[in-house]
């Protein structure tokens, strides 16, 4: 039995017209691919916010047991609306909760992982001919309880049952018509990508661009299941996700912008082995993500560190790092936010050496100054001044890409 | 364990702030009656229509497995949004499903019967000190399949509840504030019935006063639960359903109206044996419910009979009536729109035999012609002009109630 998972979002299936169109579309792709199929839908338009408002509304910091029970009819909705309009069609459908479909997960309410997915039931129903449509974001504690498995996780029930059920492929559709080589809004050059790399979909999503659950694309790596990121409104072929194995130039795949970091520094910091961890673990203690973080070169036994968080940590990161600083001796603690992040990415960069040569050597053509500089095996960043951000972001896509 | 089994319809779920003062009402009534309690409740206000609406637009005829998945969604929201704000009071409480109360029915979808229920998981609950909040109109299959119970039928869901558990008493709140005397939209001097029979409280129903769900009183009779029906908005003290078994005047509990109600006759129909039986068959095999039924006195072998019907149904009666007129060779078939019923509903009636001469004298003294009557053992109904119903409702409530 050929299975593909198909997983269709919110905004997919916001109105019931939409949800008629996409039960014709799955009822056509079913006709051409003569797969069996098992889609995963996402909760109709807004509702999971509207039913967050009302939790909201109802307690002071609603959670836990009840909540999940409350966010999880969102998309028990969609599967019994999708399956009404698939059967009206005159093909045999049949939704799922998560739970029925088998989806195991600990106990962890509105953060669930999922621990292991019991798929007979599924299969038995796609040996009966029916199109199976599981509730997304949502699974089954092994005490019997509902549980949720994080904001935007209808992605990862996709993944996982695709593994689970040996999925030739998992497509995502959503509103988007694949990933681009950057933000179309910014960039009107930007191209829609073929075909891209587990990795470099990872760099992408963590630049800012949220094009997929970041979970679901490890989760989609660890298990080598070969995603497809489309458009749920139109034919044309979205992107397709694996591992690549031979890379091919051109070697940049993609380049991002991301104008929401703020740079801190600490200034006068004993150079001596600990000291980054001391201050590192500090900050994600208090459950702050850092991203880029760059140590100069020491001097008389000091050296300076900076790094990038989202803007929305930068009081309490300050705050933290001041009170970390004092612990270990260092000097002043300062902040910058007038920065924008644009770095590029594409397997097999190392290979290349010249290409960070090129973006640096290009932004200075454009007499944009550098801030910041970091690099990794498959993604170089830059920060430069906010106001050149999007400039910046021009001229490395036409640098790299058109 | 003394438990209480309290059942809030939508209209008092309708929006947050109602939710929030039902769940103060609740950890109210549990302070003063110090009682364990089983809360269920209806899907927020117009839930259930939108959804009906929703599955209406997707399907030409919704209906079975998904229809129920989809519905049953409505009370699940409101269960687990009154049990956030039942624990934000600080109060411990905890939403169930009708699955996960145990409530096992048939397989029949969107009218399914209540075949058993298993209390153990309720139980385990109370005695932890929870308030169990339990999803109404819902339950499941033995094959495992979610089902509802029907229309209304939350409060179906209370009383076997109420049963199982050997409750105190079943609750069940509204938007009324008990069973009157009478439509108080039409007569003003109607008063709040205290306590009153269930035999009753069906009559009042049948003659079309909403304010119970028939099957509910019925199931309650037989278990001999004890009702009380009062308002969720008010603290006044609602109607209690109960076996009377001491008779005691005012023996008219009741004066009812329904306008909703069209005549139809059959003239000249054979007088033998069977031939009634085939008429109403035929009727009852279309799903048509005939109310009052009048067989006049046989003259030479022949009679005229009437009957009456929910004005809905007036087409397809005279269609099925003329059918089989022709099949018994009975004669012309005719029916009669400008009628209304007014009913005095009452216990012992029988044993008060001046009471149906006193319902007509006092509409003969107000010149009101009779064109129809019935009587049974606690109910008299008679057909009046439609112009001259609430006039005659009017009279009746005041010579038997005021």
């Amino acid at each position: 039995m050929k299975i593909i998972v198909q997983k269709y979002g919110g905004s997919s299936l916001a109105t019931a017209e939409k949800i008629k169109n996409i039960a014709k579309r799955i009822v056509a792709s079913q006709r051409r691919a003569k797969t069996s199929l098992v889609i995963v839908v996402s909760a109709m338009g807004t509702t999971t916010n509207r039913l967050i408002n009302l939790a909201n509304t109802l307690s002071k910091s609603p959670q836990g047991r009840e909540l999940d029970r409350l966010l999880s009819t969102g998309e028990e909705v969609s599967s019994s609306l999708l399956a009404l309009a698939i059967k009206s069609l005159g093909k045999p459908a049949l939704s799922l909760t998560g739970a029925e479909a088998g989806i195991i997960t600990d106990q962890i309410h509105t953060k669930a992982k999922i621990l292991l997915i019991d798929p007979r039931r599924i299969k038995r129903e796609l040996k009966r001919g029916k199109i199976v449509i599981v509730a997304g974001f949502q699974g089954i504690s092994q005490k019997g309880e509902i549980t949720t498995l994080g904001r935007g996780a209808s992605d990862l029930s996709a993944v996982a049952l695709a593994k689970s059920l040996n999925a030739k492929r998992c497509e995502i559709f959503s509103d988007v018509k694949g990933i681009c080589t950057t933000d179309p809004a910014i960039v009107k050059e930007a191209k829609k990508i073929p075909s891209i790399s587990y990795d470099e979909v990872l760099e992408i999503a963590g630049c800012g661009a949220q094009v997929m659950h970041g979970r679901s694309v490890e989760l989609a790596k660890k298990f080598r299941v070969p995603l497809l990121v489309g458009s749920s409104f139109s034919k044309e072929k979205g992107t397709i996700i694996k591992d690549k194995t031979s890379v091919e130039a051109p070697c940049v795949s993609g380049v991002t912008l991301n104008e929401k970091e703020v740079k801190i520094s600490i200034f006068r910091v004993l150079d001596r082995p600990g000291i980054a961890a001391k201050i590192f673990g500090s900050i994600a203690k208090n459950g702050i993500n850092v991203d880029m973080i760059v140590q100069n070169v020491s001097k008389e036994g000091y050296t300076d560190l900076s790094f990038t968080v989202s803007i929305d940590n930068l009081e309490e990161t300050v705050k933290v790092t001041k009170r970390i600083a004092l612990v270990i001796g260092a000097g002043k603690v300062s902040f910058d936010k007038d920065i924008a992040r644009v770095s590029i990415i594409g397997l097999g960069m190392q290979s290349h050496p010249g290409i960070a040569a090129r973006m640096f050597s290009v932004l200075a053509k454009n007499r944009i100054n550098i801030k910041m500089i970091t690099t990794s095996e498959i993604k170089i960043s830059t920060v430069v001044p906010k106001k050149d951000g999007k400039k910046s972001l021009r001229a490395v896509h036409k640098e790299f890409i058109e």
